[in-house]
This record gives structure tokens, sequence and C-alpha cells, in this order.
């Protein structure tokens, strides 16, 4: 490794977290909320990559309904905003990003709602990955599985490469029997939607397999303008893109998909259930309540009981999360937490 | 029967409800709530002996913090209330009214705070408790059991008595083994918390078991003094009274207890799960969630929901209470609903 350029961590701020309802809502979104810690996801996956030579100052790719809570949220730190003009899911996100770059740049395409406890983890996993995206591979992080999750898509290895391994199939979520195969194989990984390009590779990719979205995304960063550190793409031409994820614009169709183990203590705080458990290994002290707030809990085990303000009083309760937020009193087991999404609060707000 | 006195109800209002807390409050307490139908469970007392000539103009036994909220609630109707100078359990309350009544006539002491749905059934109950209470038996409503409560005081019956039968034994609340065998036996009943007395048989009991207590009952009433429609018994000698409850001061002693089978749609809405299952029993369509208030259940069974205001959102749930009241949020299982009351916010109110 001589003369490299450093990666460019691009961090997506698209995620609506409408299961972690009712804390989540559209005007605060999941990113922006300190669900674990003081700080909150989007400043911890900014801080991951800040104050380390071998990262450069941050893309941040966000929604202009976002942009004043983003520009809070870094406090002054150096970065650049792209502002998507309008939800076009992650493929044209990050192609945004790649436009901006030089061609031969490697670029880290990182969520801003995940939680990563082991950052040292994360670094050596994004350093491998970007190895292998010099070398033209389009390099997901595959998160090491521990469960038969049926909530996550899950990645085939391959061959061997250095520092990782070919990616041979994208898997959706499976059913309950296929997960806990692959689990059992060793051969399957959790995508993490974090992803690593040269940029100019990715958009080659994208040109070949999505030629009209990667011709639009180009048009509209060609055409766009900078405001302070906010650049603009066109959003005449972009809001014309036909959304897709970049799992499936890219890393389903390109012949040279790559993973790089990661075992990092990654959870995607998908759900009030998730959230607990990433709570309970952070705090690592034995128990298995959950409080945030004024809380009483009487014999009650694997409890999550989040208040924003009014008491909670429970008595008896298994498996159970709580949360009370802005008027708002939401009660799920931890497998119904999945579908919190669909609640009318959920889908009013 | 001939030429017979009407049946005085007195109506006793001691009962606290604190495992109906957060919604039943010092303040505001079970009796005075409406929560079964648009009538409070005192207004139902009252109204289950009222417009019947075989029933007088009803006594209300209640503290002086309450005697607003009765009158408010009597709402002009024709009734005595006796102020109980501090609370000394139902003995005392109970015999303070003996002592202003004249000592042949019959006097039927019911709680203001249970749920009876069949009225009729009550009425002739009361009949037949009055019919051996003129008999000078000291006469227990014994609750058809139809479980194995583990919750209530159980009456054994003895021989057969005109329109009833000698009650042999009162048992405090047994453990599960022994309801299910009370259950089984047929012998035993519940014990209902209502009796019919005469008034001159009850004081006389009393004092034969509890001469003290006798003795300053009626010094209180002969010393107390009449404000419109409240009588205020003296003080200074009712508050030295060492209080006790009816069945252990007299019924567990008397000689001459006995028991008329009740049968009548009983509940003491004793907790938020007993609650749950009266309006179930009262609504009638088979379904078994319960809603009071704003509030969106999705995969849900037995679930009670009830709130002041903030929605309940709820997903997955089994046989659990959620009670949202005030600015306090309760979530209980139906089991752990027996002890709301230890509760931190139910002891501090």
């Amino acid at each position: 490794m001589v003369n490299q350029t450093p990666i460019h961590p691009v961090i997506l701020c698209g995620g609506s977290g409408t299961r972690l309802w009712p804390v989540s809502r559209k005007s605060l979104p999941k990113p922006f909320l300190p669900l674990i810690g003081e700080t909150t996801l989007f400043q911890q996956a900014v801080r991951r990559v800040t104050g380390d030579a071998r990262f450069a100052a941050p893309i941040v790719v966000a929604g202009s309904d976002h942009a004043e809570l983003i520009e809070d949220q870094m406090r002054g730190a150096e970065y650049r905003l792209i502002i998507e003009p309008s939800a076009r899911n992650t493929a044209p996100a990050i192609a945004l990003a790649a436009a901006i770059l030089p061609a031969d740049d490697i670029m880290l395409a990182c969520p801003s709602d995940h939680h990563i406890a082991d950052n040292a983890a994360f670094c050596s996993t994004a350093l491998a990955a970007a190895e292998l995206a010099r070398q033209d591979y389009l390099v997901s992080f595959g998160i090491t599985p521990d469960r038969p999750e049926t909530g996550y898509g899950y990645i085939q290895k391959g061959k061997v490469l250095p520092g990782g391994f070919a990616a041979t199939r994208f898997v959706e979520k499976p059913d309950r029997a296929r997960a806990e195969a692959y689990l059992a194989s060793g051969e399957y990984y959790w995508n993490g939607g974090i992803f690593a390009f040269r940029a100019g590779a990715l958009l080659d990719e994208l040109a070949a397999h999505r030629p009209a979205m990667a011709d639009a995304v180009r048009q509209a960063a060609a055409q766009g303008h900078s405001e302070r550190a906010r650049f603009h793409p066109d959003a005449g031409i972009f809001d014309r893109i036909k959304g897709d994820s970049i799992d499936y614009a890219v890393m389903e169709n390109t012949a040279r998909a790559a993973l790089v183990p990661a075992n990092m203590g990654w959870s995607d705080i998908g759900n009030w259930a998730t959230l607990q458990d990433a709570l309970i290994a952070d705090c690592g002290d034995g128990a298995d309540n959950v409080v945030q707030g004024r809380a009483d809990l009487a014999d009650c085990d694997r409890v999550f009981a989040s208040t924003d303000g009014p008491r909670i009083s429970a008595v008896g309760l298994r498996d159970i999360c709580i949360v009370v937020s802005g008027g708002e009193v939401l009660v799920t087991t931890r497998e119904g937490a999945q579908t919190v999404g669909k609640l009318p609060g959920a889908a009013q707000q």
C-alpha cells in the first residue's frame, strides 16, 4: 500500500426508521436521534472516520429536509453535503457521490443509521475493502452472522481474494429455514449495506446495468451547483430517475462483486428489539431490562422501557418493548417490533 | 312476609382501589369512577336499590374527603350520609349505620365498588337474606364461584336454612390447590362482602365479640350531630377504635352466621384484569380485546387498552392490560394486575 489517496466516506442519510416510531419521525428520523449513548447514529457514523488520515472528509448525502439537522450535528467539521432533490433509493445517492469524485478515488458508502460497537474492526475492514476496490472489485462488508436472522439480506462467499472473497450471490430476506441453513453453512454473511468502490468502477458498472440511471446521475451532477458546503444536483434531471437500491442495480449484476468479512459489533438498529439488544451489549452489565427515562419495572425480564416524560410502570412482562414519546404510547412484543412501521400512528406521522 | 319494614341499604365507600391505579387515585377512588358504563360503581350500587318500595332510602358511609363527590353523584336523591371521622375498616362503619337504625330494622351492607350484572338476582337474594336476618341470622351473600380464584375469601355452607344455609367457616384467600378443592366440593362460596343483619342483632354480636368497639361505636353515634343529610359521629371517640373487618370482628365468631347463594354476575372489579373480564361479559360480543379511548391493536388477544388521551399502539400482545391516565403509563400482565397497588406510583399518589 503505497501512495494511496485517502478513502472518501459517503454517509447516506436516506433512512426513515419508521419501525422506531414513535421516537423516529419524519421531522427527526432515526439517524439524527441519540439512540445509543449521547451522540446520534449519524454523528457516530461521522466520528468513525474522523481524525484518521486514511479517511478524507466525509461526503454526506441527504434530502433537503434534513440539511439543517446535518449542519447542526456536524458542528463545523469539514464535509461536503450532497442534497438529493428527491428520494431515489441508494443507487442514485451513491452514484451522485461517485460523480463528484475523481474516477480513481476510493469511496466507502455507509448508512448513517446503523450501530457499530467496534470502531477499530470497522477501520481495518474498511482498509481491506478499499484494497479490493482499488483492484476494481465492488466490495460489500459481509457481517458475520450470529443468529438465523430473517430480517436481513445475505451474501454468499465464493473464491478467496486478497483480504476477502468473491461474492457469488445476494439473497433477499430469507425465511427461517433458509436463514438457519445459511448460518449453519458458514458460507453466508449479512449484507450490512456498507460498500467500497473505486468511483469510476462504480459508475462504469452502473452504466452497464442501469444505463439510464447512470446517464441521469452524471448529467444531474454536471449541471448541479454548489452553495457553501452544499452541492445541489439538477433537480429536473434527478427527479426523473427510477429509484433502485445499489444491491439490485449493481451488486447483484456485476461480475466483480466481492466481500470482506466484518466482525465489528454491527446492528442495523432496525427496530425496538434490536435497539434493546444493542443497548444490552453496549452496557454489558448482564442485566436484560433496559430503561431510558422514568420507569418502575416489577418482575420483568427482557423489557425495554423508554419514555420522554410520563412514568412507565410495568408488572410481570417478558420480552416486551414499551416506548412513550411525543404523546404516543407503543407496547409491542420483541417479535412484533418488526411491524411497528405498519401501525396507523407510524403511517400517519 | 307480612308487615315488613323496608330493608335499609348501607352503601360502604371505604375502598381505595389502589390496584386500579393510575385511574383510581386517593382524590377520586374506584367507587366514584365510571369503570363500566356511563355511571360510577357507587351510582350503580345506589340505583340497584332505588325506586323499589322494598328498600328504604340508602345510608351511605364514607370519609369526609369523599362527601362532596357523593353529594354530587347522588344528585338530590333521598339518602343519609354518615361521615366516618377516620378509616377503621368495615366493622365500625357497618356498626355506625346499625346504631342509627331502630334495633328491629333490617340493614343490607353493600360495598360501593363492586359490579353486579343481574340486578333482579341481586334483589331476590337481598330479600332472602333479609328473611334470614329477621330470624337473627347474620347473613352473607355467598357468590357462586365459577373458577378457583385465589384473590377472594371463601365461605363454607352447612345445614340448610329457609332460603339459604348456615355458614360454618370463613376462609381467607386460599392458595391455588385449596381454591381448586373448594370449587370442586360445591360447598364453598365467595365472600362478596354483602351482608344482611337485623341492626340490633349485629350490635349484640359485636358487643359479644368486640365489646370495646361496640361500646365506642354506640357512644360515637350517641354523641354525634347532624348537618342536613350528613351525620357526624363523635370523632374523638371514633378515632380511638382499633379497626377491623366485619368478617374478623363478627362473622367468623358468631354462632348464627348464614349465607344465601347469589348468582348475579358479581365482580369485585379488584384489578384491571377483573375489570377487563367484567367489560367483556357486559359487552357480550365475543371479542376479547377491550379498548377505552384511542388505541390501535395489531395481532393482540385478550388485551385491555384504556387511555385518557395519548394514543396506545400495541403489537402482538396476549393477556396484557395497558392503562394510560394522568401522565402515568401502566403495562401489566393479567396475573401481575393483582400487585399493581404495590408499585411506587400507586403508593406515592
